[in-house]
């Protein structure tokens, strides 16, 4: 089978170099084409990213030798597309937000899908925020954005925000299940891969932990009720529930955040062996296609005392895995657990890739 | 002013270290007697704490070359009295907790006042678990202690947790000030010394988060509603409110707890304006008395978007205050904050010097 | 093809659980036996080690499910030879040096054959300290030793301590050019699981550096004179040279021994250019033999400024490789470099591992 | 006594910082000049370092209310100098090696004396680099200076690189015991805030080391040779020995740069017992005049087999000593030993306090 030539924007940067080093061997895609801000342009990946290469394993096939494009010029992209060296591009652009918004438009708009880890399009009403467990019939919208945008092949699929990976699949579950969540408070000790590089500074964190990430609080308690929303009249209608109360902090860990959640359920409560049954039977979509980058188990249950924790849980199923532990009943609401994923795979690279996948099977992306 | 002759039970752990740094200036006690487990006596503090005396200066006034006692022969403490070198003990110690409850009772027995950090006595009905500025008060359970057991000069003292010192005081600010609190859930970020010495091994720590500490939820979650309960009989009668339900974690810093608190009120709801003002300008009785080991200020209130962090705030006023930020309205509850508090210090050592203080202007130890 | 049944001794402890962990999926051995201590006996490995398994991944192919044997009991072992569940041993016994020893040669004489980590054998007379790599002809004294001892099958082969391996090789790799070295100033920065579970505690790491291991700067300084050497009469002869001073020191690093190496030649001098093609360019028998568990390049050179790096360089090459880098001239000496290897694997269960590899195909286990 | 008033040019950076934090409660000299880049000028200190500010204290005696200037514009230190509110100015200034230079030179030739941490002018061949302990006589150069630069009032003196001082003390009182020191091999493990800030990125030391710094190798082998030199016909002229290899190493400690030192003596050698001696009886000129910054001890011996450590070392005798252990013998050369220091306080800010408080009583500031 031929690989889909596939380009990446932003990929000096660490998301891009995660979505290089996750597709140096995937058996459906192949990263012909890296673009990254202008002062990049014209010099070979593996020179701008000397230094500064965040994995083991150095680039990927041949991905080393590309010449990196200004982000900037779609046409350039565009001259890829006919070459047949591109045929959708993963944005990890970090820019300003409507800098952002209005570049992932344009290569939309110039034929190109956008599957993004950015955030600037995830308010965006017609852009559906894509968990692939979760939400997949939003791909749905696409035609609709489509033709309300007047864009023939080009669209744009986001992806969440990292901090909500740990606990939005599980919650879901529970939702799926049969059971309305009307409240979650959740305090997510988060870690620094988060915030890019060079990102926290290191006097910041050693012995030390930061009770604040800007944006990152109303993220977590927004984006969540939009995945769990539906499409009406072509763009996005939130859900009403649950309330999300979040508390973010940084904490001195490379990679894996971690999320302490409370939880009230509506007038149907589970028991925790329920949960716990219903949590590690979850399976979706994803799995039934077996799509390449899919985790076997989209939700791990830990019965130790002390897991899950980031070194030791985050790389769990190809680190897409969601992995909870501590389910226990709560005083105050009904149930307490913790949650952990791997912010850079699932709730970056990971997770865009696994978009993708899904939007192929859906006939979006060839 | 001759000093009042002290004695540390658990001398040579960390707590027990902590006490002896602190108390080498202090104005009012002087410690003159050390103990600790049964290998340990006979030999000098001195050459029992070499290669793991956990602080810069070494040891203080002269109690380097203190012999260290057997903790368990309370008649040796009794001798000690008896030739004017020990008034009261400090109690750090570090044993299974039936045999610490048994061990303190028997020095109470023998007309030496305990003051502990231990957790054994703190769920004993008529053992005050006092937090100077917030229950001084409850001191007075102490004749009806010393009547009911039999004992002359000796009671037990303790304090609380060292988990939930971040969060009690503000708490109980607010309560003084008229606001009921109704509920609290609360997630900690704890230190590597609240688990003692060796405690946490690095592997477990590195790059790491532990979400879980052995029975620390259930005091976060119970200790509280004694300190903020009244006496009735003779014995504590627990307060009601506020609930609380606490999910507690292990971060890899050396010293301050960190806390993420959602808080709601009852029908009297205070503006966010008011809370910082409350806690701005409280003060107590440890303030009007003008203790040597009082903060200046119980409460410290931080304005910047990102403090508390422990590095940074855990020193203040003597590492002996409560500090406080992040105050802003809760989606869910009414309202959110982070407090921060010095476990070594406030949450133990310190607040047991505190306590101490306290109870000898109150006559009950001299 | 049938794998051969092995045995992990000490199999609870950091060590034993990388064994196990390493062969999980090995093509030639399969783990039928674990032993430890005698309070770990008759549970099953899953229990004993649950809440402080080291790995993402859970126990290998069935192990967790054998019921853990007392080290102690050389006949239980026997009995498993019986009935073709053990065909040799890994030792990576954690007790008081002379124990390990006596316990090692009664494994021995039992006609079990004992590949080791432990120190306790290092400095027999007759015993093989193997780098597979360096010195793979020391194995021919196995005859020799079990002729001596009386051993039938039975015999011990040892591999060196894990804070030599960043330098031994590429020194090696200089010799075996033909360039004698003098003398070799060696400072270690070395990692924590190095000290074993639970280990070095948290409070001692975060935030600091401890220059002290104690016994390892002798190890790093006498062993590798052992591998360099010859076998003369029966007994090995240590090599003359080079001589070794080393400093080692404890940094908060999980895995990963990184060393500063300054190196001065005989007369003769390779220049700088000539030391990297050397190292570029160096294989030896294990790589020849295509041995499963052997680094493809058992040195690898980084050309970058700022590399080796212990958490980005560490896991290279099955984490069998040393990665060497910052090889520059010394204005004292003649060479300086950085070396880095991963100790709990290439330093420990992977180089045991290796030489059990490589006395297969040598004919010595079966 | 009034004050004398002082400036601090680079204020805002973390050495700037610690110069305030050091200043705040002097006996001879008060801040009341603040000067950085243009982008800062005109706002108050404490808006510009809020949310950056690195020390638990706030501030010192009022400057977090002075305007900051701009560090370009000379002319308006000369109008501080007119209205009484500057005498000399502290030099922590973070531009281009050239730049600084130039601007030191400046400030001089307006006849403010400079009293730099910047490394701009340690090479100038007229300028001195002070150690206060070690070369307090190398100020004799100043008359020199300002006779051949035609500065009248002004000067410009410097400190070396913080990497150094945690070995150039010992070394210095061995050579001042009549020792000559031929050869050193040295090994550093460096703070992080040795990087200023932000300095190195989180993700670059979390579970790691660094076995690089730019320039930092090269400033170690060198800035001795000048400090143990002489003066000749106005210029320094550099000391021939001890010749220094150096490898510098970042980790993951916040402050405190811990060196491993092997040391070669000419034909005369100490006796290890002598070697202590010497260093624990080591005083020098600022302890003779009881200088305010001075430590009363330059070097403190440990006798611990693990110390000196960062976090638990630096701070002793107000972070102004050099620590020293592990003092034992080398096999190759004669003499091993760690040494410690605060890279920040004695390595930075406190380190130039002292020079200034030096050069005061030798009556060249006022």
């Amino acid at each position: 089978m031929t690989k889909i030539p596939v380009g990446i924007l932003g990929a000096t940067g660490l998301v891009g170099q995660q979505y290089i080093a996750l597709l140096a061997e995937h058996p459906w895609f192949e990263v012909r084409y890296v673009a990254a801000s202008p002062r990049s342009a014209g010099k070979a990946y593996k020179d701008v990213t000397a230094g500064r290469w965040h994995h083991t394993k150095m680039w990927g096939n041949g991905v080393e030798s590309l010449i990196v494009e200004d982000a900037n010029q779609v046409s350039r992209a565009e001259e890829a597309v006919k070459r047949g060296d591109l045929s959708f591009v993963f944005s990890a652009l970090e820019m300003e937000k409507d800098a952002v918004k209005t570049l992932e438009e344009r290569y939309a708009a110039a034929g190109i899908p956008v599957i993004s880890n950015a955030s600037a399009n995830r308010w965006t009403q017609d852009v559906p925020v894509l968990i692939a467990e979760v939400n997949p019939h939003h791909a749905d919208i696409i035609p609709l954005q489509r033709k309300s945008r007047g864009w023939d092949k080009g669209f744009i699929a986001v992806k969440p925000n990292c901090s909500i990976q740990s606990y939005t699949t599980p919650i879901w579950a529970l939702i799926k299940a049969g059971y309305q969540i009307q409240r979650v408070i959740v305090t997510t000790m988060q870690a620094l891969s988060g915030a890019g590089y060079p990102g926290v500074p290191s006097l910041n964190v050693i012995d030390n932990v930061v009770p604040y990430i800007g944006g990152e609080e109303e993220k977590s308690e927004e984006e969540p009720l939009k995945i769990f929303g539906s499409i009406s009249n072509g763009v996005f209608q939130n859900a009403e529930y649950p309330k999300i109360s979040a508390h973010c902090n940084r904490v001195p860990v490379t990679d894996g955040h971690t999320a302490c959640v409370s939880l009230e359920f509506g007038t149907q409560k589970p028991s925790i062996e329920e949960v716990k049954q219903i949590w590690a039977s979850f399976t979706s979509l994803p799995q039934e296609l077996d799509l390449p980058m899919a985790p076997k188990h989209p939700i791990i249950l830990r019965e130790e005392a002390d897991r899950p924790q980031p070194r030791k849980d985050r790389d769990t199923d190809k680190a897409m895995a969601a992995t909870v532990g501590r389910i226990r009943p709560c005083n105050i609401f009904d149930l307490r657990f913790v949650g952990l994923s791997h912010n850079t795979v699932r709730g970056a690279a990971g997770g865009g890739i696994l978009n993708a996948e899904l939007l192929k099977t859906k006939g979006f992306i060839k």
